[in-house]
């Protein structure tokens, strides 16, 4: 419970690429929406630099231990994107800086809302975040320089807890559908562990009937008129959440309009799904980057720690802005709207409904 | 080359569920595209018994051995879909016959056709049919009861032998573009491995343009108005090759009006993208189950082994009838008409294509 907080902490990491300018934008939109806690001191907001591809690099970790302990100073964290080395880029092989603070902070739930409201469309995603093919992501093994092999991971303590979440979700929202989601036929080990806990969980839920699905035809039904508003609460592993949300997203307008909510026990921390596209900087076009994902995590960040109208008033604006940048390509591009003036018109329209 | 063989042998395995029921009706579109080869003995036409779940439970193997002897008797397969067990399923853990029998006989490319000419889309995908998450998909570990680990194991050869086959068949196509999707930024000894390989074979191929994506956006391009014209011949891990045909084919009509070739050096298999859909037969509806992606299939056959002109014909056939079947809702449904009719419709559109 964040209300007996005092300070309750909110921490921004600007990240990489286009990260500082859209975290910055972010930031403008949260200090407006609470300015009496700021003024009043119940929240303090913390920016937090150094989370960088250059610091990862020299200290050759995914996050640098000064940045962590800045982080773990706050109860909760925005945190732009953040460029992930890869075999053959010019650095070396550090995991993804997401990646390690889920895992650092034991963010085990990564929810995703999607929601299309003309296609009838209203989905939550709850992705298994911190297991699955992320666990040893970083620790695969060239048998030889021929061969090499990559891990994935289940446990039962790790799947149990994430279904749970999302049944829980369903059973508190009187949804009655839960769709579970693996390749079991194939990865047997730790799909069919994923599947086989989602079994045992069902049971605790009677109310909230589930089905299964494998992620490749999941896939194709999500596209498919006369199925995909029949999905309603969807839980996955971790790898299959990465992959199908991306999908989800670009329904609802593209990867630029969906947020992520990483939770655990103790922290949680919100970020866009996007990436840090370093190539809008190299091109000068930084200041043109789409901050809404941003602010669609702002929002989630405000709904988790208890300001429930606010984050429903930013919404809305969002929405509206959205729709409006649909038609008219505001952002994102060197002849629309920059990203502070995206972030002005939201706060406008959250003040103006109308 | 095929044309040497005298009789050139194609084997039909009917498989589980719907499969008998489809691959009948595929059986009788080929015997009469190539009733004078076969009348004069160019071609001969097996049907192989005996690869179901119940022998492949008592045998306790994917396939078993007397199937598999058959099979390795023939030069091309025609395949039905089979059940594969999963954890908590009433069988005991057998791997899928597909992927044992791309393995058996090392189909090491899946190879996917979409076509969707109104929304230009033309799409050719090469996926890797032997390695990665499939390689050991039966032989993951239960380290204890609370913690499994699967594995995902690439070859430098597996890898460069697939994105070589798509760059050769760009190449050949007068394509300038090929299209490598991985997670390398987080599986990154295998898909990095992948990537690095793709790196140096583009080399050898300097008239082809290549581009990179992630398997997660790859997801959200392919439905995106904007972009997914640009994507043509694109090549990518096993996985994510089983995961993304099946979206592309939705966007095509449906895994149902898809087919997928299985090509090695020795062996070739053909097969429909779909189930086998048990739930029909227990219904009783199983002659209803709508055959067009086992048709596909025999037309994809028949041009591997160079019935080329007979292939267009069928093919043409198919676009026929599956837009009309879309309207009228055919197949697959008790009040439409049954998979016998369908096949008879398609070989009356070939003799008459109008
Ligand atoms: C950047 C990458 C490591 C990350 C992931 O794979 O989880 C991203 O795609 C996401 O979905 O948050
Ligand atoms: C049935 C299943 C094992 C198979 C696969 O995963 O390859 C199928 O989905 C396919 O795409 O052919």
């Amino acid at each position: 419970d964040y209300s007996s907080l005092k300070p309750l902490i909110i921490g921004i990491c600007g990240g990489d690429g286009i990260g500082p300018y859209i975290s910055e934008h972010a930031k403008t939109v949260l200090e407006n929406m609470l300015k009496d806690e700021i003024a009043s001191g119940k929240v303090e907001i913390r920016v937090i630099d150094g989370l960088t591809i250059e610091n990862r690099v020299k200290e050759m970790k995914a996050i640098p231990d000064d940045v962590l302990a800045e982080i773990k100073k706050c109860h909760v964290i925005l945190k732009g994107p953040t460029t992930t080395p890869k075999k053959g880029d010019p650095w070396p092989n550090i995991e993804s800086a997401n990646v390690a603070m889920r895992k650092e902070l034991d963010l085990f739930a990564n929810v995703r809302p999607v929601k299309v409201p003309e296609l009838g469309i209203d989905w939550m995603f709850y992705r298994e975040n911190t297991e699955g093919s992320y666990a040893l992501g970083s620790e695969g093994v060239d048998v030889t320089d021929d061969l090499g092999i990559d891990f994935c991971v289940a446990t039962t303590q790790g799947s149990d807890r994430i279904i749970r979440l999302a049944f829980d979700y369903a059973k508190k929202n009187g949804i009655n559908k839960v769709s579970v989601v693996t390749k079991a036929n194939v990865v047997k080990t730790t799909d069919g562990k994923f599947l086989n806990i989602a079994a045992e969980v069902a049971k605790d839920y009677p109310e909230v009937e589930w089905d299964d699905w494998f992620i490749d035809i999941m896939t194709a039904k999500l596209i498919d008129p006369y199925r995909r508003s029949g999905f309603k609460v969807i839980v996955l592993p971790n790898l299959y959440g990465d992959i199908i949300t991306d999908e989800a997203a670009q329904i609802q307008g593209g990867v630029g309009t969906a947020g992520s909510a990483n939770v655990g026990k103790k922290y949680a921390m919100f970020e866009a799904i996007h990436g840090s596209a370093p190539r809008m900087v190299e091109e000068g076009r930084a200041q043109y980057a789409d901050p809404c994902s941003m602010i669609k995590a702002v929002a989630m960040l405000m709904n988790h720690v208890g300001y429930v109208e606010e984050a429903r008033k930013l919404e809305m604006a969002l929405d509206v802005c959205v729709q409006f940048e649909r038609k008219l390509k505001m952002t994102g591009r060197a002849d629309g709207a920059t990203g502070s003036q995206f972030a002005d018109y939201i706060l406008e329209t959250v003040n103006d409904p109308n």
